[in-house]
């Protein structure tokens, strides 16, 4: 393991942290708000930390390993945390800012942050300055495609690093190289992110946002984040045409980028139909929206079969999607229309697809286990048969089924734990089971006490720490964060 | 497909039910109540139905194969279940009992007894005549350790074929032979149960049970049914010293009768210890005990430390056990001490050991999938590695692993479909959870509508069906029942 090299890469990161700060910092200057002077600390300290460390440590040689790819993007992504944290916990100690007085308050907002959750202890969110607006749904952004791609992309420093890097920290089972070349593969990425990220901005202020409120929103969009700079989220603009927006940028925040590129080179629609993975994933989009505003209509939670369709399908394109909008309060449906909670922590934890920005379990991963499940079956009846598994005509290699298979069992037991030790702290069960399902998912909101109208100040420090960790494990979806447990892992 | 000889087997079984019913028919003719005519009629239908069958379709010259196995146990459950339940429907229709006054009641009723699930329509079972009572508690126990292979064990019949029934119907992982013949497995393992359940009987007699209640929770017992005669279960007794008894008796039950068997052989209790997969189950039972003891006792679910250990441990033996008996309204702790459902919960779709009576996945599940979980964390970070997945020192073939991690998948989409089913008719989201795992874990109880104090009388007919099928495809370990819809199991 060389930790060097290692460090280096933290290092950078945590400068480029430190750098985009700048853009918040902006604003707060332009407007005169009481958020510059945590904001100016904040950026100084990330670049210089980040800088001396990426410098003293400059690599001799080594070239970055796989193992040392794991290493690296974890450790980024803690480093990203502390250091995201900075304006917040400045903020509260310099002005005085209830809300995010303790380190784990703040700890906890920047991770659901960059793990694009959307989880917040702040009940009056436009109380904050718009300098720490913007760079609360600025850590949603920088998380999205990834701060370590992202560095990747810009940096024109690491050569099979990238790789290493990539494959840690790109979510699903698949990673398409797209281009021959890594790294302009992770630009192409970025600049498909941006560009959309771009377009969904002009589109919510054609639909009525104002700027502000459009730049945070967009950004939070397309991350599939779910930051709102207003207390009441979406429900706040009670706009369909902006909900329409926030529906189509969600749902193409939640296909894989890859397929974005590949429209834009072939400009044919179908690419899209043609993957099994983004079929299926538009089909389960469509069919739990209708069951959605089905039951939620016929057992009265919602007013007519119009607004039900509305809040069907804007609920169900913002869990799956694991952006985590809200555009009625959901958790109110608990009691008139019990299918609903079910359908929607089910989308929950399936999730978007792979290589998105969307969190969870995804799509793709899905359709290997039940093609596993079915393969299995076969077996039972022909154990001496070999049955391959295939999706979409093509053969996945046993080791992926293999690993897809542990995924699985790893997600549900940590959603299990997750759920005791919440539920441990006298949470009850539908709160225990929805906060654990909404942060390991990096959706945001779940029923009960951290329903759509809630936030989770109202959970003990111990559960927070507990939720954080979730977020973080469920971003870097568990191998690249559980495999640094593993005693073979630093054996050579 | 060799179909005659398949349906010779179900024939044979179904005879042997008719047979079964002669015991209740006898008390009920001896104490001279209402249900004689009902039990001997259904003994005499199903006697004379299934002997013809399997005269008819006496077997020419071909042996059952593994297949042929499969649905030979398939359709030997369906058929216990149907002329099982002849004896409810006929004393309803003759009689006038309304809990039991549709054909979808008395399946329910039937297929949870034989599932060993104790999940009951019946509100009031003290108004059951006695014979039907024993009729009720005995499904329990023809069920507990297999009516198939009961029948392997009594009729001289069948040679190669019984390798293919034993193996479809044993619940768990390792099907041990314990003798080279399987013939003799059968009966030892009968054997043994029989000689358990004589002595679990005589120990509630000797705490204080009356004969008819000894005999019917005795066979409830080692079949981790969960039947009682009382309408408040083991709560009418409100006897610490039977608790005592049915708490051994259940642990007994569920651990991997092999061991007893070996006990037998050795004389040395250590073989329970030695065994990886008891020791954990031992130790499961031993700290979600003590954790709910201390959670209900300082929620203040129940009144005391002494009384919240005396509950504790019953419930988490009888609800691991997958029995489902309670000494206590284990459903009103969801309120004061919400870990305690979560951890409930848990350790009914845990289950027993391997090759015990108990349902749901079993231990040696549990211990596979981490290991398994384990191995591919190691593999991410040494991707050429050949890892093997190992158990007590024993290696599992990967097929196990890979059927294992299959088997996790499918018992988790029944739990969500089943869930999302349950939920759909407007039960509640605790109801529709807790009646899934405890009907798919063949546990009983749950929580909400069905609660320990509740039963399943209020649920519509389309969730008793639902959960009549969870219950079969639960007991016979969803493969046994999922092959036959594989394509590739009718192809040759």
């Amino acid at each position: 393991m060389h930790l060097a090299i290692v460090g280096q890469v933290v290092g950078l990161v945590t400068a480029l942290i430190g750098v985009a700060m700048l853009a918040p910092l902006g604003l707060a200057m332009a407007l005169g708000e009481r958020d510059v002077t945590a904001l100016a600390i904040s950026a100084g300290v990330a670049f210089v930390a980040g800088s001396a460390a990426a410098l003293v440590l400059r690599r001799r040689g080594t070239d970055l390993g796989r193992r040392e790819g794991l290493v690296a993007v974890f450790l980024s992504w803690v480093a990203a945390g502390l250091f995201g944290a900075l304006p917040y916990w400045l903020y509260a100690r310099l002005e005085g800012f209830p809300a995010l007085d303790s380190v784990t308050a703040c700890l906890f907002e920047t991770m659901s942050g960059l793990t694009t959750t959307g989880a917040t202890v702040i009940g009056d969110v436009e109380s904050l300055p718009h300098g720490l607006l913007l760079w609360r749904s600025m850590t949603q952004w920088l998380g999205g495609m990834g701060i370590v791609v992202l560095f990747v992309a810009v940096l024109p420093m690491f050569g099979l690093a990238a790789q290493a890097l990539f494959r840690a920290e790109v979510p699903g089972t698949t990673k398409d190289k797209i281009t021959p070349h890594l790294r302009d593969t992770a630009r192409l990425l970025w600049s498909v992110y941006v560009g959309i990220t771009v377009l969904g901005i002009l589109a919510l202020a054609l639909a009525g946002m104002g700027w502000f409120d459009a730049v945070c929103h967009g950004l939070a969009t397309m991350a599939t984040g779910g930051f709102s700079t207003r207390n009441t989220g979406i429900m706040a603009f009670d706009s369909p045409a902006i909900e329409l927006v926030l529906v189509f940028f969600m749902a193409v925040a939640g296909i894989n980028f890859a397929l974005h590129v590949r429209l834009l080179n072939t400009r044919q629609p179908r690419v899209y139909w043609r993957d099994l993975e983004t079929r299926l994933y538009l089909l389960i989009l469509a069919g739990f929206s209708l069951a959605i505003a089905l039951t939620t209509w016929i057992g009265g939670a919602v007013d007519g079969p119009l607004p039900a369709l509305r809040h069907g399908v804007f609920q169900v394109v913002s869990l799956m999607t694991t952006t985590g909008f809200n555009s009625a309060d959901f958790g109110g449906w608990l009691e008139a229309a019990p299918l609903a909670p079910v359908l929607l922590i089910v989308t929950m934890m399936i999730g978007g697809s792979s290589g998105s920005t969307a969190g969870s379990m995804k799509v793709s991963r899905l359709i290997v286990l039940i093609k596993h499940g079915w393969r299995e079956l076969a077996l039972a009846g022909h154990p001496r048969a070999v049955i391959p598994v295939r999706v979409g005509g093509q053969l996945i290699p046993e080791p992926i089924v293999s690993l897809t298979a542990a995924f699985f069992f790893l997600y549900m037991a940590h959603f299990v734990v997750g759920t005791a030790l919440v539920a441990l702290t006298g949470e009850d069960l539908v709160t225990s089971i929805s906060a654990v399902a909404a942060t390991l998912g990096n959706v945001g909101p779940g029923f009960g006490a951290v329903g759509p109208t809630c936030n989770y100040a109202g959970l003990s420090p111990f559960v927070l720490w507990v939720l954080t960790y979730l977020m973080l494990v469920g971003r870097l979806e568990l191998i690249t964060a559980l495999v640094l447990l593993s005693k073979t892992f630093w054996r050579r």
